[in-house]
Parts: C-alpha cells; sequence; structure tokens
C-alpha cells in the first residue's frame, strides 16, 4: 500500500535529528487522526521558526531580532566572553543561571578531516571583538572532544598577545556519579587538575 | 534566554508522539541551521498529507481518493474482510504481504472508561457490509489489549447470525502490547495461523 503524500512525509521527517522511519510514521498517522487545524499549527510553528528567528549580529546566536537580547542586556558583564561551538549551547549554558557575561558562537569546531578549518568559524569576528570590546576574559565553552579541543588550543595560541586571560570548562567526574562509573580518560583529567580545597 | 517562536516550536512539536522537549528543541536547531527551504519542505509535507489523504468511503483506511487502493482492487480476495483498530494497522498487516482480503476499519475499540462505546465505532459500517457483500470470512486484527478482546467478543457476539466465520490473530503477541511494536515475523505467523474462533 503505498500513499504518495505519506511516504514523503516519512522521507522530509526522517532528516530530523533523532526521528527514524517508525516515529515519523507514528507522527503521520497521529497527524492524520487530528484535527487538521493541529497540522496546520504545526505546519505554521516551523515556518514562523525559520522566518522569524535570526543569528544576532554580534554573537551569532539565535536572536528574533538584528542584535540578541543577551548582546543588548546593560546588566550582563561585558567583560567575560563565553565562546561556544554552537548556538545551542548558549541556550544550554544559560539553563545552569551561572553565568552572566556575554557569548561568542564560533559556529562549529575546527575539524580538518571535515574540511572546517580556521576560515570557517567566526574566528575574524572573535578577534575583531577582542580588538574593539573591553573583554578581559576568555571562558572557552567548546565541547570535550577532539575538534573542541583543537579549538580551543588555536584561540589560546592565535590571540594570546590580547590582553585577556583564557579559561575553559573543567574537565570532571558528573555529580552524582561514582568513581566506577567514570571513563579513564575522564578520571585522569580529574586527577592531573585536581583542586586544592584548603 | 527566550524566544517566543521557539518556544511556541517547542510546545506544538512535543504534542507529537515520542517527541519531548529535548527532542523537539534539537529539531528546531537543527531547522534552524539548516537550509530555509529544508524547513519549508518539511512544513509543506505536513500540509500535503492532511490535505491529500482522507478516509476510503468503504474500509475507512487512509487513501488518496474517495476509494482506496485496496477496496479497488480486484485482485484481492472480497471473502476475508480482516476488521482492524486503525488506518495504520492496514500498514502494519500489509507489510507482512501475508493477507490478500480486504479491510474495515474500526475507529477505535469499545472502551467504557473512555465512554466509547459501540455507537462510536463503524460498527454500523461493517454490519452493512456483512450484509451486501459476499463475505465469507471475519478477520478480527484488533490489539490483544483488554478493549481488542471486547471488541472481538462483541463483533462475534453480535454478528454471528450472519453466514460468516470469525478468526482472529492467533497468540504470539504479547498480551497488553499493540500491532504496532510487535515484529513482522511474528506478525505474520499470527497472520498465517489465525484461528477460527466461532
Amino acid at each position: 500500500m503505498f500513499l504518495k503524500e505519506l511516504e514523503s512525509f516519512i522521507e522530509i521527517f526522517t532528516r530530523l535529528p533523532g526521528i527514524g522511519e517508525k516515529s515519523a510514521r507514528r507522527i503521520a498517522f497521529y497527524l492524520l487522526r487530528s484535527d487538521k487545524e493541529e497540522a496546520q499549527k504545526l505546519a505554521k510553528s516551523i515556518i514562523n521558526l525559520i522566518e522569524k528567528i535570526q543569528f544576532c549580529e554580534i554573537c551569532g546566536g539565535f536572536s528574533s531580532e538584528p542584535i540578541c537580547e543577551i548582546c543588548k542586556d546593560e546588566k550582563r558583564n561585558r567583560e567575560i566572553l563565553c565562546i561556544v561551538e554552537d548556538p545551542s549551547d548558549i541556550f544550554i549554558i544559560e539553563s545552569t543561571q551561572e553565568f552572566n557575561g556575554i557569548y561568542h558562537v564560533l559556529m562549529g569546531a575546527l575539524s580538518p578531516l571535515d574540511g572546517i578549518g580556521p576560515e570557517n568559524l567566526r574566528l575574524k569576528e572573535l578577534e575583531e571583538r577582542l580588538k574593539k570590546e573591553n573583554i578581559k576574559e576568555c571562558f572557552i565553552a567548546t565541547n570535550p572532544t577532539l575538534e573542541g579541543d583543537a579549538t580551543a588550543d588555536y584561540i589560546v595560541r592565535n590571540y594570546s598577545h590580547y590582553p585577556v586571560i583564557f579559561s575553559r570548562l573543567t574537565h570532571g567526574i558528573p555529580t552524582g556519579s561514582t568513581l566506577e562509573f567514570t571513563d579513564k580518560h575522564t578520571l585522569s583529567i580529574s586527577i592531573k587538575n585536581r583542586m586544592i580545597i584548603k
């Protein structure tokens, strides 16, 4: 049994992250059983999302205006710049309510194998900000992966002549976890970087 | 950090089956990073799905025309009528390539607790078909749940004065599960060995 519109729906939906064929099919059947209005709302929410949300001209994060609300917020500490790989990382860091500085999105991480070099990231924009803004600390919050680490190294190596200090997220044992369930690599770093507490 | 269009997207996407807040957020970020065209295709596929697909006037299954291709197919065995709860069950049974009869969708199962009685199902339509069509076997493929079993019992009890035999899927499907989550092989065997129950 073949329904062109259903198959095309499934084909397009399975391109989304985390959606397999079974999930796409279930969603289609759910929509076919629901009010048409429900499906129309869904389609509208997709169009609204991409039409109204853009990249902030300063930090590169998501924004509904040319300059995002964090870059415009005068209460934020403009001396600490948090550097992240992806606009979505801003949401993750904001959700901790632990950081009150401003952001800079690189739009990726260095990955020679994927052909992503320094010129493909927002590094020129970063350097411009180091020149013009009153930044005292670059808090590099790239992912703890090969690519994220290489990107952090690149930034420290190339911009250390600016009068800023560079910091990174600590690596360590996740809260609530145990030594037993921590991978060796994380544990090694955690031991090497152990903190003196008294 | 609050973006109205993003929150509204997430709110609407989490109504879909199997989509939690984290998945919805990931999908939103994926779309925001992709070409606008990709998101437009997605929205279009939703609208196409609900605009073009309707319920077949005879069996109640999904169809892109008033009468579905199975009901129109002269090669199908019109003496065996497979009764299912949901239009999507037809796809599941068709995928086994084990059944060559025709279908009747009840649009649910008896469930007094949810206020679903015989009058809420397509049972009148079923009886009309038993009267008018040359059906010799009613193969009841409702889910092996309390509701599915009660519905099967109801059909056997109320329509046994028609000159048809009634059959059901054999056990093999774990009780309490649904057709949707049954692997094809189990379902194939279950169709091949369906038991005559009255």
